[in-house]
């Protein structure tokens, strides 16, 4: 058994480590032998923590021999995404700035995945500051695409979604403003789930009602995505957005019929443009939703290319707030993409923001009465295949132009602005061999339905069984 | 009975109507003889509906007699403030723009109040546009305080407040940005309840994710407020912030043993002027909660006087948000300190907007730590007791000049910003005759324990029994 135990299912693992058949320890060391053995090619984890690591399965191990109730990812390897802050481990947010920053306290994410018995054993990559879907950054360097380390693992939560591709992880927190949970999870054959705000609390947030960005869970399979959203999901007081539904429902089993459930197969989303090799894989997979009785109309909601100032603006914005001070103290040290996102938020008017808030409110209406007609919304995650790591970001695609180094992110940070949840799975492959995945999207607050039809989806289709060559 | 049945708690009037003790169509009858006496001579429901209203109350009687199940408010009058849109009713937001308008929907607030039974009889009068807490405007004129018509109502549930206090309505709706639900509830000796945003979801909604502006309960007693609130609370998905949680639950009894419950008494919350007879009444009241065996200590969280800075910025925001266009179109016809509201509105940044929402969460972060050691914040609802009709708002108060329209709403308004649910409960009168309240502030998101202790006190003190000369 043990020559598999980093490519087993954290559902398995947990299950093995309760019966007393895998030893935490044990699970631990099957991971690092992994981490070492290829970690070097792809750059995934960028911080490793090999003794709190080892002292946590230690005791995770001692409490399982000890009978003691046991949090539902005990025993469980875990690397965070280096934006969370992590009490004691160096968290750098891929910025020279913090290169050498140790955080005093957790954020709530990491507090919620050290209670329930998870085995920190470091941190994952990300492009400075989170910024764009492609994970480089001057302190680590870029992350590599392990089906092609010639290409991006895309972003933000790209250094978690390559170490689950690899078997270095089973399960990795990310987060997600403009589709930094799905985006990499698409590029990498893994699965990203995007909760809706509120459902894992974030704390602390300089803007504490802003509902863009969420952290989420990501893994190599749908249940897992579930088992980890279990413990980071629930209401807590210090989010004044948190949903008052307590996690755990989350780890029950995922099967449901779908029979007659009404898909709406979305287009261009009013000039979205997608790379015909994207196009063809998502749409050779209308068959899989088709073999689960769904009825699968082309259809969607009307004028959502007025998602794109919405988002854009509250990017803007928020990135001002966020990151304003930076570049003002550390100008010299900050990415120009950075730079260019915050002093769009500097020129923004206060009537901008409103206007955005406004339009923000009309679409997500239009989309609610949509959704009356259709429970579940399905595109592609990316509107193109993985590409060149030296590329900082795509600046075409069939034939559009892509004016900044987000347009061609459209297709996950629509989805982002209007709230809902929205999930990523492997949908297959291009040519080429690089991945695709297809993206999920539910009701208002209906993270449970998206997780359930995206757990059939992929039980019909075995996709992200495919592992990276790199990965051996 | 009959006497008395316009000054029935609607507790006490669903009960008999169900019963069969009395008709659905004699409690109306009651409530509009008071009003066609009452009226007159306070101006508090300005538009009347009397067929709508026996027809409803007709409809009621025969689904009683039909034995079929009855909503919460089955067969109680009631009347929906001004700027609340209401299908086939003149709606005016107290401005001359919308002297005429007849809106085609309902809002979201007055769907659940018909769904749970109510029989509306008309409309309660606003301040213009709902602006200050001074109910006066040019279509209807201003609504008289019933304790002393020279002296305001407040606002801007104005109307809902006098109307209830006056014994022509047993439950109102109201609404509060800055106080609008406690203000006139503390000026007019009845019950007003602000929520926590999200308890009770608003629709239609320029800004959907704004928590500033909620609906809420208001009645002469505590269980009734909590009785209406348990129709108009619970999630609906035309909200993206609305609670996940039921309102049945508000309808439960309201007993609770206090013994041991810590309560801070707030002082100056960092340079609130109140009144003397303000602060006399409300500090008369220390050994009430003291008598319920609180621990009540005097203390307050750090910088509230921050509040301020925030409150404004985003009052000015939403008003640009929400009037602009009335303003741009009308400006002849709208009120000074509505204009004067959307043009500092124009005048924000976007950056002033996001540095506000960074304070905004500090200081809900301050206040949420400050209790977990305090349950409840005790402090009087309005700083100074009701003043002259004539005068627009408070200009000084105890030697503290007022620089604008809305600074003497600041007891309010910092409660408002935090977000914590609060309630006004009368507690006293001053050496004139005009009411005073208390208002109390629960924990987040703890509207029950709000009420809870708000009806304890009630309960103690029974204050809000002294009928206004008025009411006769």
């Amino acid at each position: 058994m043990t020559t598999d135990i980093h490519f087993m299912t954290a559902r398995e693992l947990t299950q093995h480590m309760r019966n007393k058949m895998l030893s935490a320890r044990e699970v631990l060391a099957a991971h690092m032998t992994q981490i070492e053995r290829v970690n070097p090619r792809v750059n995934a984890i960028v911080t490793l923590t090999p003794e709190i690591a080892a002292k946590r399965a230690a005791e995770a191990d001692a409490a399982i021999m000890r009978g003691e109730t046991l949090g539902p990812l005990h025993g469980l390897p875990i690397a965070h995404k280096d934006l969370q802050d992590t009490a004691g481990i160096r968290t750098t947010y891929g910025s020279p700035i913090y290169a050498d920053h140790v955080p005093v306290s957790d954020t709530l994410t990491i507090e919620r995945i050290k209670r329930a018995g998870a085995v920190t054993l470091g941190k994952t990559n990300v492009p400075e500051f989170g910024a764009g879907s492609q994970t480089f950054n001057p302190v680590f360097g870029p992350t590599l695409n392990p089906y092609d380390v010639s290409k991006t693992c895309g972003g933000s939560s790209g250094g978690a979604a390559v170490a689950l591709a690899c078997g270095m992880l089973p399960i990795a927190d990310g987060s997600d403003m403009g589709g930094s949970l799905r985006n990499p999870a698409s590029f990498c054959n893994v699965v990203g789930f995007r909760p809706s705000p509120g459902r894992v609390p974030s704390w602390p947030q300089g803007m504490g009602w802003f509902t863009l960005s969420v952290d989420g869970p990501m893994a190599r399979t749908v249940g897992d995505a579930a088992l980890l959203l279990s413990a980071l999901a629930g209401p807590d007081d210090r989010s004044p957005i948190s949903i008052n539904e307590a996690g755990a429902r989350f780890a029950q089993p995922l099967d449901r019929d779908f029979k007659h459930t009404c898909i709406a197969w979305l287009g261009d989303m009013g000039g979205v443009a997608f790379a015909p090799q994207v196009r063809a894989v998502i749409d050779a997979q209308r068959k899989t939703f088709g073999a689960l009785d769904c009825r699968i109309d082309d259809a969607e909601p009307a004028h959502m290319g007025e998602l794109d100032a919405i988002f854009k603006v509250l990017r803007a914005w928020s990135f001002l707030a966020g990151r304003g001070e930076d570049v003002r103290k550390h100008r010299a040290r900050v990415k120009d993409t950075v730079i260019w996102n915050v002093e769009q938020g500097q020129a923004l008017t206060g009537a901008d923001v409103s206007q955005a808030e406004i339009k923000h409110t009309e679409l997500f209406q239009r989309v609610r009465v949509f959704m009356q007609q259709y429970e579940f919304m399905v595109l592609p995650t990316v509107q193109a295949p993985p590409f060149d790591v030296t590329q900082p970001y795509v600046t075409e695609i069939n034939g559009q132009r892509m004016n900044t180094y987000i347009d061609w992110m459209r297709s996950c940070y629509y989805i982002s602005t209007l709230g809902n949840p929205a999930i990523s799975v492997p949908a297959g492959f291009t040519a080429d061999g690089l991945p695709v995945g297809v993206q999920i999207v539910g009701r208002h607050q209906d993270d449970w339905g998206v997780l359930q039809l995206a757990h059939a989806f992929e039980q019909a289709t075995q996709i992200g069984l495919r592992r990276p060559p790199v990965a051996g």
